[in-house]
């Protein structure tokens, strides 16, 4: 009898294999795989291909020039080689360093993502593998075994849009069981972006839980926005239909944001029990968020007492189109004679907004305003973000 | 001045746009494209391909014969035509009716995605695109600009399993502003799926929304579980590092997951404002989650008013292995003379399990025991799932 059910047991199992199998192919061969003197092997299966090549920020970069505009920092590619049933495979020559990483194949010229990696993100409309290699400062990216805070798709009514949009909200662990108030730090995400974004490709949940959980940082309720106001949600989200992500978005950095933010407090203050006053709210961004992070600072000196500007998207964008971004000197006085706790600015020293940032913190000695300057390596890169976002969140709320 | 702002957030634009095409390759062609007749276009770029194919569920399916296991609907597949820039298409020669897609492209052989297209959804290990048609019963499907529920990612600990678990949970549009209490169902996965399958293949969040905001539903609070005790999450959200999906997981079907049951609805009664009795309480799932609805049911009588069971996988695995299976007729009697609401039953009739649910549903009815059987066409896929709960959801709590 046992063995009838065993038997049908591997039928079902059978069946979904082979179906899988058959219609849309499992995976084939194993691949990334962190080796364990640290060097990573890819593979890719393709008898009939010609050249197969790997890029990724996983490869040291190589330098383009693009002409009138200058010289940037890309992934390199390398190529891998054919063996056996047509698995081509490449293997780093050095131990690949602890990081959150994204690649793709370039088969015969045609980038592809790594089927046999199930570990896919979107980054605006790219689609890339994504290899997690533990260890290091990028162990706070990973899934750890601790309390590990909520994380909700939440949808609030914009008076200023006129329609419904999302947020991803962040409750520290512990916030179901307990009655206690919290402070709430609010994560603005860069062009193209939306409110999954810092989630996804910023491992922010992972970040906010192994810090909190580490001591390193005050349990505190995370606030992820959409700062598209012409849209509802994440593209795929929308009851628009299904649309393209783009960097080329309406109503992204004339104002329209940083106006409509005090409805974003007023939703998070009386929907989630947080401490609803200056000393308890901080907010930072990524690129256009760091710009929009600047604003909001500037035009509510009596909202944030922590603000972190990341790769802000200062200097390069038309601020005479809303009153928001006027009497910039002005605003900065008043914010600054206000006594912010914080106003942390992070830079790589390739990036192309490095020039606007460092002369906006020259601005600020000149002044003799007080903050913080982090330079790293590096450009407009995520890697960065990650740990700028690290840096900043364990001097919140102290 | 305006003009130099105006060129520098082109630059920023611009480079973004320009690192996207170098780094990772941005949409190049539109793919899919749903044409105004209805038909679907789909186009994938690659000028050195010898032969691009198209396969999934939105094309005519095609059977084949497994030896000694008989015969399957599996999804057929098309050749693409190149033309212009390498750039090869396929229309459908007819309009293709509205449902929840995923398909392929098969290039030389190759499995690849649509990488025009950024909606792309893990079932299992399997990477699929996807194609939404609007309209018909697939509306159910679409984000529509009606009032949504939150989806919270949850995280409990699990005296059975000994480590935290996740779940999703679904609090219907207003839960946040009301005091009131709202009935619970719980829906469970197929083996190999998770706490996110329903919410991503099964499009349940969109379901609820639509069949509340209509009026069709009563709001309620839904609960996706992870049917695989031995995990603490979906593959990729555990910290167990990166471990590719598979159905050959332990601890599925031999009892632990049915005995750790009331953990996970004394979890939810106490976190969320639940009606906390047998009246408003259901369960459902596919699969294997109908296996786990059907014993959740007959294991505790007085857990669920309403058992919906869709393509249940019954009869099929060792039921010898545990007490939760053991005195079938015994439970099943008892459990009908206390009179619950709703036994639902649904099954394909192309499903390698539907001779499974007709013996069953035929030993309901010569014990004259009530149930609501629904047969429909086709197989073992979730194309029948989300109609299997989009009928059984307005069934409850009425």
């Amino acid at each position: 009898m046992k063995k009838i059910f065993t038997i049908a047991a591997s039928l079902l199992i059978g069946v979904t294999a082979f179906a899988q199998q058959a219609l849309w192919g499992g995976p084939q061969v194993v691949s990334p795989q962190i080796n364990e003197d640290g060097t990573v092997t890819f593979r890719y299966q393709n008898p009939k291909a010609v050249k197969v090549q790997l890029t990724g920020d996983c490869l040291p970069s190589q330098k383009i020039e693009v002409p009138g505009f200058g010289t940037f920092d890309v992934p390199g590619s390398v190529d891998l080689k054919e063996g056996p049933n047509g698995i081509w495979e490449y293997t780093t020559p050095q131990p690949v360093a602890p990081e959150f990483y994204n690649y793709n194949f370039i088969v015969d010229g045609q980038k592809e993502l790594d089927l046999n990696n199930v570990f896919v993100n979107r980054d605006i409309a790219n689609l890339t593998s994504v290899l997690l290699v533990p260890g290091g400062h990028a162990d706070l990216y990973t899934v750890k075994n601790v309390p590990h805070g909520a994380i909700t798709k939440q949808w609030y009514y914009s008076q200023k849009a006129g329609f419904n949009r999302r947020l991803s909200v962040y409750t520290p662990a512990g916030y179901e069981e307990g009655k206690g108030k919290y402070p709430v730090l609010y994560v603005l995400h860069g062009i193209g972006g939306d409110e999954n974004a810092w989630l996804e490709q910023g491992r922010a949940a992972q970040i906010l839980d192994n810090l909190i959980a580490e001591g390193k940082a005050v349990p505190m309720i995370v606030v992820f926005t959409n700062g598209n106001i012409s849209q509802e949600a994440a593209p795929l989200e929308t009851s628009t239909g299904y649309t393209i992500p783009t960097t080329a978005l309406p109503q992204t950095m004339e104002g329209s944001f940083e106006t409509s933010f005090p409805e974003i407090v007023k939703f998070i203050d009386s929907h989630y029990r947080t401490i609803a006053k200056k000393q308890s709210r901080a907010v930072c961004g990524l690129s256009m968020g760091g710009f929009h992070t600047l604003y909001l600072s500037l035009n509510y000196p009596d909202l944030f007492n922590y603000s972190g500007m990341f790769s802000a998207a200062i200097g390069v964008s038309d601020t005479s189109i809303s009153p928001i971004y006027q009497n910039f000197d002005t605003k900065l006085a008043t914010y600054f004679s206000k006594k912010p706790a914080l106003l942390w600015i992070g830079c790589g020293n390739t990036d192309f907004l490095y020039k606007a940032n460092i002369e906006f913190t020259k601005k600020l000695s000149e002044n003799n305003f007080p903050y913080t300057y982090v330079e790293t390596e590096g450009g407009h890169i995520w890697k960065n973000w990650r740990v700028y976002l690290s840096e900043f969140v364990p001097l919140l709320f102290k």
